[in-house]
C-alpha cells in the first residue's frame, strides 16, 4: 500500500499473550478514518516464545503493509500479579521493538487515559468504547471483534493527543468540548 | 565470524533495563570455551523505548557477529512489584524477538536453577557464581563487570541442562558429581 503525501498513518496495539488487538487510522484531511482493524490470535499458540516471536513478525507485517507513522500501545501499569505482568511485558516488547526496528516511533498509553480520550470516561466499558469508535470511525460491530477494538482506541488516543490544537484542559469535560468542536464527532 | 562445523555456540543474556548482561561460550570439544563476555550499559538512555530499540539491536548485533545457535536467558519469576515486571518483561521481550527473528530458540532459566547449575547453591551470591564461572571458563575477574556474567552464566547452564548425559539428579550434591565427572571442571 503506497502512502500519499501528508497523510499521516496511526498504528494502534493492544498487546497481550492471548489475543493482540490492532487498529490502523489515516488522517488526510481534518477527520481520521478507519483503514483497518484485527486481533492477532495467540491461543492457537501453546509455546510461550512462538506467542512472542508470532507478535514480532505479525506486527512487522503490518508495518510493511501499511507504513504507519508512529505506534500507539495500549499500556496498563497495574496487574493482577507479577507474572502475568512479566508475560504482558514481553509481549509488548515485542511489538515494540517490531516498530523501532523499523525506524516508527513509540507511544504508550494508559488503558483509563485511552477510555477517557474515547468516551469522556476513565471507567468506561469495552462496549462502550467500541460503540463510541464505531461513530467516530463510521464502522460496523459486525465487522470487528470487540479484542480488536482496543488497539484502534489507541491509536485514535494518540490521534487526539497530537493532534488537538485546544488543550481538553480547557473544558470541564469531554462533552462540553464536543459541544465546542462538532467537527470531531461524526454523527 | 566464521563458525566451523560441529561447533555449538550458546548465547546467554541477563536482560534488564539498566545494564543487560551477555556472555557466549562455544562447545567444540568435549568442554566449553569462553568466546565473549560484556555488558550493554542502558542507563545512559533516559527513554524507556529507546532502552528497548538499544537491546533489540545490539542482541540482533550480538547474534549477526557470533552466529549463536541458541539463546539462553535469565528470567526472573518473582520480582518487587508489578511495574519492575513489566519492565523488565519488555526488556526481554525485545532480546526474545531479536533472537527468534534471526531464527534462534530461546530458553529461559529460573536465577536459582542457573546458581544450581553452576555452584551446585541455588542461594548463591553472584560473587560465587562469577568466581565459579572463571574457574570453568578460565578468565581472570579484571577482564568483565560482575553484571555481565548472569548472562554468561545462563549459557553455561543451558549448556549444562541440555548436553549433560548423565542426570545430575543421580548425584547426591554438586560435589559428588564433579568428584565423579572431574572432566568437567578445569583446574
Amino acid at each position: 500500500m503506497k502512502k500519499k503525501a501528508k497523510e499521516r498513518i496511526i498504528l494502534g496495539i493492544d498487546p497481550g499473550t492471548t489475543i493482540t488487538g490492532y487498529g490502523i487510522i489515516k488522517i488526510s484531511g481534518r477527520d481520521p478514518e478507519l483503514m483497518t482493524i484485527g486481533s492477532i490470535d495467540l491461543s492457537v499458540f501453546e509455546d510461550h516464545f512462538l506467542k512472542i516471536k508470532h507478535i514480532f513478525e505479525r506486527t512487522v507485517g503490518i508495518i510493511e503493509e501499511y507504513h504507519p507513522d508512529e505506534l500507539a500501545i495500549e499500556a496498563p501499569f497495574y496487574g493482577k500479579n507479577v507474572q502475568s505482568m512479566l508475560k504482558l511485558g514481553r509481549a509488548q516488547g515485542a511489538a515494540i521493538a517490531a516498530a523501532l526496528s523499523r525506524s516508527v516511533p513509540v507511544f504508550e498509553y494508559a488503558p483509563r487515559k485511552i477510555k477517557m480520550s474515547i468516551t469522556g470516561r476513565g471507567s468506561a466499558s469495552k462496549e462502550q468504547v467500541a460503540s463510541m469508535l464505531m461513530k467516530i470511525l463510521n464502522f460496523n460491530k459486525l465487522e470487528v471483534r470487540l479484542d480488536a477494538t482496543d488497539g484502534l482506541a489507541a491509536a485514535l488516543c494518540h490521534f487526539y493527543q497530537t493532534n488537538n490544537p485546544v488543550s481538553e484542559k480547557n473544558f470541564n469535560s469531554w462533552k462540553d468540548y464536543i459541544s465546542k468542536n462538532p467537527g470531531r464527532l461524526k454523527k
